[in-house]
């Protein structure tokens, strides 16, 4: 059976959370209101960080360049009702009254089998301790320190003539497999997450990318772009970038 | 005449009711305010999922995960009438001060004959029993209490070269049953329900899909990705995912 | 000259006023303005279905289901400045106070020649009296008081390969054929207006249904699709459906 | 060389200016300052109509039908800065609190070479007196007083195998040639300016055309849309469709 | 490898960054709110200007032109930690209440090897001493104080059958260095920074273009758009233009 979807495997669910800052209501804010909000905001995020609303997981917060967004956290958490929690948990605190939730995604991390079938099963199941390490900081990955993130979703194409879900098994599978070659030369340098999200929001995949150098993970995307498998049969949605921060330090980054 | 439509059979029409919730106005109201608010809220939506508003139907709100919506209400009902009335009945409770109407789906459930005309016939005059529940269920279904909802709507694709409305009736119908016979080895695990909106609303199709497993859902959809029908002739619109919850536990879910 | 346009014969001129209600300032205003609003929004109404505004023409007001309105006033009118008066002359109302004008649609009623030249003369100008009755009725529209309206714009295609302006006036001629004689099956069961609004407005035709059966209007766009002249050649915009109401009724739909 | 553009000659930089009319603040607004509202947008509106504000251009003002916008202020002016005093000036006057600026459109008057590269010359320096009064009236446009204006963008189709700025030279000159013919046909009743806008604003050209008969302008849109130069190789944006008022008539146009 | 990508060499980083201006909020401020707005926003803009921010970089102010914008900040710094304290200092200043952020771009400049791979070195470890001053001021750029500014960000095509990122290495450097001929005839009169945005925002690359003749901008762009590398493979992003003025002409600016 040629057209056989991979085999895959489902770790903690995910929500990237992106927020704006009303920063007219923020300037016009009494002191004591700010005061007040700022602890609200660095408690709510230390909580997240620390796992204390969860059995497990991992959250990071970032301050976003651009527009689109000047917040964004990340929620990786055992469940859909823990990020549903998380959500609306941020709704009750004071500091949410200075922001909008302008953006968001719903994900669960994934291990695709492609190139290995044994990489989609439990973690614990898996022989290779190599390899089950692997799938392990896949499905429960820890958000690395890093200074820098790119996020972004996207789908594999679907065109008359040039059609992803079309393609035998094998040719999909050569691709990917060469596909994850050239991300492996950016190891140490780029560390990668990926969430499939078909059922739970507009894209198939959302990628997040980690790193200390920002023109790293410019480098390995163009590289990317010029693999097949990206750019015959990959769909881009937009680009968020920023640099995280500790959630003790969001006094100093609501102080411009 | 292979271009023929197939016979269809419609049962109950359906609104999906997407709000936001206005958080900062929320946190603002007086106890007061807030207690009459959710007392109006749990009323409407309890009378809804009852069935008080109509001669049949039913209703079920979700906790909607991201910044897309932040709660759902579905209603199934006999007529266009009673969800004109059960979509601005909301705007009169004291507690839609607190929401926002930010998206919604038009649609009325939807049994095709692809694969077997006698389903598109009233089920009361189906012979098979089996078959008259089965298309009984589609047309009047009564929602689940599965934790997990994913609505999306979609259409069928008619570019040039890949154009389903210009397929002969037989090769649509191979398609649908091979399609169907992906969905039926996820018996139990999810539920579906189909509702057609050509004339309603933006897309030619909406879909359900409920379960207690938010991976079923997205294993069942990636798989269909792969089938022919999809692959080729299927084009989504935004994917929307949310947890199920009874109308009592709207003060609990306004509490973050 | 295969590329020759169809000739076409236009009559009134057509607005369509869609609103949103401002639902919290509805709910907010004291019982004296919204008894002052209520009279000035079904006197407005009243003058418009009763035409007292224009030398000619027809109006109707629905209650539209789904969030991208709430409200439609169909307009037809002998002038573009009957139909610019109009829309400014809602404004002045007290009852505009409490909606807000979210979309619209400007088109002239049209009568094409692709089948029958001679229906493009004017109306008093056809000799067959059958044929000039069917003319005047396209051109000069009494809104039926059907309970249903289904509203879309629309545009022919033209991909490449796909091109209906490339097509030979005899081939759209004969697609056209085929195309009437499919909704001269549901005569009496749907009425239509078509008007065009090239130079006028974002698409190429604007279509009204009317029915008193949802499912009818559904029926026969589904069976539309099939048709090569949709299967092919149509691109559709946004779909809007209602339910109409007297302009007497307008404190009844305002009570939700 | 037969890809080589064509010659082109630029004359009056043009702002189209699109407001909505913010008509909730007008009803609110108490009449001493509606009165000193009213004055200052007549006299900011007469200034430009009289064109006291630069060396030279034309403006007009026009009441659009539709939500996208209710006023329309043209302004074809000898310089970018001249452009961009204008919209800024706007907004000092005391009218602009009622208005928000919700499109617009930034190009130059153009006269392209494709049939008569004479034409491209500046007109003092053609020898044909009746071609440069032509190009002059293009280049320098004098905005007629008639009743209606339809307005547009539009790019010329770069799509894979029909691809306008990859035909040869003669090919793109013969298709302009028909293009014009059928304009001449509608001469002394459609009056038509051209404004390139490559490296200004979203699309490749604006086009405004001007008729006492809005059937007119969608007559000779409709045929020009068989034309191969817009059926195959035109892409248009938003049209917008408006009626020209003199200044004076600014009361009578808020008066609804 | 003939699906190599191209040798690249990064600079400064790139923010630009559009605001509208609130002109009801500053028509309704009282003057000495204005003053202290304008002093804060001229002194925050000088500070830029004169790169008291950084260790190096530059910056400039334009006044755009259309609804898009009307002020555009153009940040070129060292790292991206700059940019985000410069996007934040902004909204900490009392001018910034009179302004919203409606648009942005983060990128950064960028040099390609695909003509000359001597110029994606270090310009320090450049050779030749006229390549290295041109890689220098294309990777460090100096804003020039030319009046106008033309920013869009592109993609190269990937359409299925034109796609850039499938076609071998020379291919893709024939067509670079004929566009790159082009660009040299408008030496004197348009200068250009390129900046790369893969990872960074939703297009690939950002565009800046500088001239004192807005009809050198356009004339350029057109004829470029009968290039192949553009014909054939470039995807335009929204354009934006402007006109650059002194940080102490704000007030100016703010005056109409």
């Amino acid at each position: 059976m040629t057209r056989e979807p991979p085999a895959t495997n489902e770790g903690w669910y995910a929500l990237h959370d992106f927020r704006t800052i009303d920063w007219d209501a923020w300037r016009d804010a009494p002191e004591r209101e700010r005061e007040a909000a700022l602890d609200a905001g660095v408690s709510f995020l230390r909580d997240r960080v620390d796992v204390t609303d969860a059995e497990d997981g991992s959250s990071a917060v970032f301050s976003m360049l651009g527009h689109k967004a000047d917040l964004l956290v990340i929620h990786f958490r055992p469940t859909m009702a823990d990020l549903d929690t998380a959500e609306r948990a941020f709704e009750e605190t004071a500091f949410a009254e200075y922001t909008d939730q302008t953006n968001s995604y719903v994900s669960v991390t994934e291990v695709g089998g492609y190139t290995n079938e044994e990489m989609t099963k439990e973690p614990s199941e898996i022989e290779d301790t190599g390899l089950a390490r692997y799938a392990e900081s896949k499905l429960y990955p820890e958000i690395p320190d890093s200074e820098f993130v790119c996020f972004y979703p996207m789908d594999k194409r679907r065109a008359p003539g040039e059609n992803w879900y079309d393609l035998p098994f094998d040719e999909r599978a050569d691709m990917m497999d060469t596909h994850g070659e050239i991300g492996k030369t950016y190891a140490g340098q780029v560390s990668q997450v990926i969430t499939g999200s078909i059922g739970f929001d507009d894209y198939e995949w959302g990628v997040d990318l980690f790193s200390n150098d920002a023109t790293n993970i410019k480098d390995l995307l163009y590289e990317l772009r010029f693999d097949e498998s990206s750019s015959k049969y990959a769909e881009f949605g937009p680009f968020y970038f920023g640099r995280q921060f500790p959630p003790e330090d969001l006094p100093a980054f609501m102080a411009g």
